[in-house]
């Protein structure tokens, strides 16, 4: 049986008000369900394998050619095909970080370096020093998430840069995972989408789970210059790994224009608020950008917030991080003010 | 872009009436259907990475235990999963047959060596002679369909167990797949579902995708005694690969007897039919046993048929295939009737 490793579990917890996965405080559009309902109606057919009218959609919205754009069942899927296609030795990931990259790498039999984030320097890259040393003794691929997950943590695209350039001169591709980008205040200042044609070494990963808040459903997506690595990773995988339901929501989505500014606002307020609330209760709270806020505090917050139907994310699992450290979502006004009583 | 190598693709012909995907000619049960889009209301979950609900009710479907089940994003994801988990340097597949195995084979740089099945012997499995041959020099995988695909070909169950002692002596690994065992007449007769826990070299394929006819929203399933195996094809994929709108209309479909062995009843009436009547147009007709025929007619005969909106499956593009061989599926009698005009 899989284990439990992630947040979300909502399984095994039903009756709780669920801060451990980070959504979209919105929740899922009203259109979003009724397409991939209707969808569901057509289920006796296959999919369409080449997925056109999401991928022209996409295209619309990123800006982007339909060849440079790939879509999967979940960003977690594209992972595992970005490490079956490239098959690395060796890989450098953060610590912490989102632990699929990790797993994704071993099942490939990739040895992984890890690149401590510390408690000293408040979880953030200091330096490029470390992936360097790792790229030039022959790491294949590097994997970022910008804002880290589950620090919320910012790079500057001026650090990315400096890897993209590393990744370049040694022949090395970058796994920028841009998630959480939709959920910060000026998401066109970090994003590194304008450089997918002037490098194709950079591998953007993108989805609808988090923007939407549509993680049931599965729908991810990445963006590449390099044709040839995406028609690689594409036989990597059955033709028709994006369900019908999920294809006709992604459509619906990418129209949802208003109701994503309006979440982003939401969670720039309320990441304030809840930032300031949790402090006054003497949290240790880094300064989460994303929509989520990692903060440490007292051993046995978990169970403390589970009796008052409040599930936050334990962090312990993560590589580099230790019990006491967690991370909630930013949810809508009332619900965090849950959250706090459950702090308490 | 995905190249369309399979049948099915009704997004290129939306007028036409689909012969070319095996799905069961009842169509998806309405009970079904509710229950995915019920699960669409809960899309703001990430699934049940434990897949509980599920995997019981499939336990007391198949009265095979929750831990030696493996379910997947449509059965093709699990061939992909098995092939990632063994890492086959050298596998055995017969031609012609269902594509998919020898496409996840490449894609972990396997060899393939492929047992022809030829016009002379009605595409029957005459030996296993070749079979034994590739397994003593070391092929570790052997993918077999039964019945076969397209051919529609049924494998005696001694000759399966014949096989099924070379993998165990050669410590290779069977991949049977019993897919469009539910449409033929005696499922019990021919399934090897029996042997599993003797045999824990036996990887046994399933899918919903045909039985319940639910292509479009990807669920497949496999059964073996090597619990191992099946933690290591686990590790080997995202742990949320399964929708929640897919695994709720599982749970909503194995509780669809009635309908099956109504499915069940069409197809061997209207098997028989049709190939009576394609005997009439003077076609070469094989001895289907399966929810759909194989014939050989002229090679003309796709772009004849859509000209009357009918689409059929071109099979020149299996390996050991020629133009003028065809796949249609059995449907309900009036659009059966409809092919017969098509083909006329």
């Amino acid at each position: 049986m899989k284990e439990q490793i992630h947040g979300g579990d909502v399984y095994r917890h039903p009756e709780a008000l669920d801060f451990s996965a980070n959504m979209n405080p919105l929740g899922t559009p009203e259109s979003v369900i009724r397409a991939a309902q209707e969808g569901v109606n057509k289920i006796c057919n296959y999919p369409d394998v080449q997925q056109l009218n999401l991928k022209k959609a996409l295209s619309a919205y990123e800006e982007v050619p339909a060849d440079a754009l790939i879509c999967g069942n979940g960003a977690a899927e594209l992972i595992f095909m970005l490490t079956l296609a490239l098959k690395p030795k060796k890989a450098v990931v953060l610590a912490p970080t989102f632990a699929e990259y990790e797993l994704a790498l071993k099942s490939v039999g990739c040895r992984v370096e890890q690149v401590q984030l510390t408690e000293e320097d408040g979880f953030e890259l200091k330096s490029i020093k470390e992936i360097c040393a790792s790229l030039a003794s022959g790491a294949e691929l590097v994997c970022l998430c910008n804002p880290n997950n589950p620090t919320g943590k910012l790079m500057e695209r001026d650090l990315i840069l400096g890897i993209l350039e590393q990744c370049r001169k040694n022949h090395a591709t970058l796994l920028l995972d841009e998630c959480f980008n939709d959920f910060i205040d000026e998401p066109e200042k970090y994003t590194l989408k304008q450089h997918l044609y002037a490098y194709p070494e950079l591998f953007l990963l993108k989805a609808f789970t988090k923007r939407y808040s549509m993680a049931g459903i599965r729908l991810g997506y990445g963006m590449c210059a390099d044709i040839k690595l995406l028609e690689h990773m594409r036989n990597c995988v059955q033709p028709w790994n994006l369900s019908i339901p999920a294809q006709d929501a992604g459509v619906a989505a990418l129209r949802e224009t208003e109701y994503l500014e309006r979440a982003r606002l939401l969670v720039s307020k309320e990441r304030l608020w809840l930032k300031e609330e949790m402090k006054k209760l003497g949290l240790k709270v880094y300064d989460s950008k994303a929509n989520y806020i990692f903060f440490k505090g007292p051993v046995d917050l978990v169970e403390h917030c589970l009796e008052k139907q409040v599930l936050i994310r334990d962090c312990s699992n993560y590589v580099g991080l230790e019990k006491g450290f967690y991370r909630v979502a930013v949810k809508q006004h009332e619900e965090n003010e849950r959250l706090i009583e459950a702090l308490k």
